[in-house]
């Protein structure tokens, strides 16, 4: 508590909640953080995550984290057990970001991909605020251990080691079909629908080229539901306006969209919908 | 005007409006900002108070002054009526808050709890832009005037001194029942809907306590207008997913919630809604 | 790149997108941001342009920029064509701002404002993400050349010149149809429905004036489509609550709203909706 680093080397404090825009919680926590570290720049990385989505908000987390600063220091909160037993804990990894929220399953999928290399649980009482409400943690635990972190303080000093966390598997929430793939037959599910209407899948690429290449020459259709196939296309670009498509976007996995249309409208779909990707040969005059 | 503060000790600007996050109004207001204080540091404490409520801005800024560092700059603009004679006034405060907005109640009840110092009225026309419009005094006059005082310009160098504010009795806007407490009753109402859906009311933790502390043995049944009666919890958790719950939140006053769900929606009620807490005799087997 | 401005002088980083506030598409933007210029302010001016308006983004835009610091970088993301053949741009102007962005018209009116001095195609790999998507430009291309410019990286080392940008008449989307001003009336359209409902046209302040400097002694109605005529008022303050009125607000442009109310909803208009506005001759007891 005694380093106080210096503004323009430091790194930000990112903030993810499912608090919306409407109430003051998240600018309270912000209050709470700059009272602590005045000169921490924080940055929000959204705070439009479906309420209580626990896997909504791990995806974007999952998604975001290699994109900032390397030694950024995450607040996540999207936690519908606050005040019930589940443990407020931070998480330091080997790529160098640290995670601050509820262990319910949010900070897993990114933790793991930076390299979890300590977890605490936040139960230094002169690292919290004076009163801890029941139904508040973002604003009573996690923004002050955040704000400690960025001042230097230890995350040992934050409170005892633990040695798991929860994971995807112990997220409870919106039921999502795990990918299946076959020789000829990929299948999978929407698990995210973004603002402009976009049904992110939980496809990688890497599963759709492997079927392309066993199948050179013949063509991939992708159908969501029973509804009419779909062509993959490089970019929105490609298609017509108002034409459906499906590619790969930012998140690398594959997308079905509306070239300026609004793709969860027009198939009145969302999370949990299957999506499969099958071979069609290709005809003669092809 | 000289004094220029040093980035990491000097504390932030927050802002908060009805303004919404479509528009760009409240970017303009941090460009004035910026011009004029290079190095401020702006938190949005939120801009999503419902259009032209002041109730609900005052209660929001009433929530979360006291959780930001101690001289940090408020400017709250929810102003049906600006460009009348209402006039633009800065308020410092014993605690060290500054407000800075329209004198229409919005900043009452947060620059009371932090005790009022001075109020000046903002008429220095060289501490507004140079074009004052008849629409946007969040952009001509709030945000120069929060700028200048970031800057290190003296309150009384904004405008002449005044003696009075607006105070809550003075909103005008959606009517809110007292509160109301007898021997074995507590009547009141819901003041605001939170982006949850949770149902706040104007029922504070101590009127409930008083009640309950009367009645030992005996259990308090919650009851928002005709519907059946809802149990207080200590937390959220306690309740199943789905059930209704009363309890305390971060605001400490009542609040109805529905365990990961939404009671705005569940008891189709919002502001002024009448909430209602009696006495339930515990059977023999309680 | 060795230029490293000091905090508090250099002038900030302004966001503009239709990314909205759900997904984490502009706090990657801003992690991006943040890991090339570490100590860069960023402002987010509004992540509310409706979906793909190009036509919302541009008005905001031009009617936001000269509130900023004068060497603002202003990164602008309206761009349904991510991925095809329209070219990023970063544009120098005689004002001081710098706009950051695709060529889609969508920067145009602002800068042509500013006065343009220089434009660039965004080319230079080594001022990119190492790797680049096909939807997400945001984060890969603009993000990273903002940052490295407000590091002093100088704008033709980010490409090579271009002599041309698309320009307002290059933006497709929603026809608008242009003022027109006969010797007693003048015709418009709204371009823009504010977060309040606020009904924003295209009809310039000075065209009334000349309207009604030929008329003096009659007085003027303003009418939407068919709908009863509406009064100009200088404030709103001016109307009665739930009144319809017209008004020239902080755009400087005709606007139709209701006093502590909703025109768009009033009026069921929106974008394109014919405004006229004639002269009425005063009664003899007017």
């Amino acid at each position: 508590m005694t380093t106080r680093r210096r503004e323009g080397s430091a790194p930000p404090i990112a903030l993810l909640s499912d608090f919306g825009y409407r109430d003051h919680y998240v600018g309270v926590m912000k209050g709470v953080i700059a009272a602590i570290a005045p000169a921490a720049k924080m940055i929000d990385l959204t705070h439009g995550i479906p309420a209580q989505s626990i896997a909504a908000g791990a995806l974007m987390l999952e998604q975001s984290w290699r994109y900032f600063p390397a030694r950024t220091i995450f607040v996540a909160v999207v936690d519908p057990g606050v005040g019930t037993e589940r443990v407020p804990i931070a998480v330091e990894t080997k790529a160098g970001a640290r995670f601050v929220g509820p262990d319910n399953g949010l900070l897993w999928s990114a933790a793991e991909q930076a390299g979890i290399y300590r977890i605490v649980a936040l139960e230094a009482t002169h690292h919290r605020l004076a009163e801890v409400s029941k139904t508040f943690h973002g604003r009573d635990i996690f923004a002050p251990a955040a704000a400690y972190l960025w001042r230097g303080v230890q995350l040992t000093a934050l409170g005892p080691e633990v040695t798991v966390m929860a994971t995807a598997e112990d997220i409870s929430g919106i039921l999502v079909a795990r990918v299946i793939e076959t020789r000829n037959e990929i299948s999978g599910s929407v698990v995210y629908v973004d603002g402009f209407g976009n049904l992110i899948t939980n496809i990688e690429r890497a599963s759709v080229e492997r079927l392309a290449g066993r199948f050179r020459g013949s063509s991939l259709s992708v159908r969501i539901g029973r509804r009419a196939p779909i062509e993959i296309r490089k970019t929105y670009g490609e298609a017509d306006i108002g034409q459906s498509l499906a590619t790969f976007g930012s998140f690398e996995r594959l997308e079905i969209a509306v070239r300026d249309g609004n793709a969860a409208e027009r198939f009145a779909a969302g999370s949990g919908a299957i999506v499969t990707i099958r071979v069609v040969r290709r005809t003669s005059n092809g």
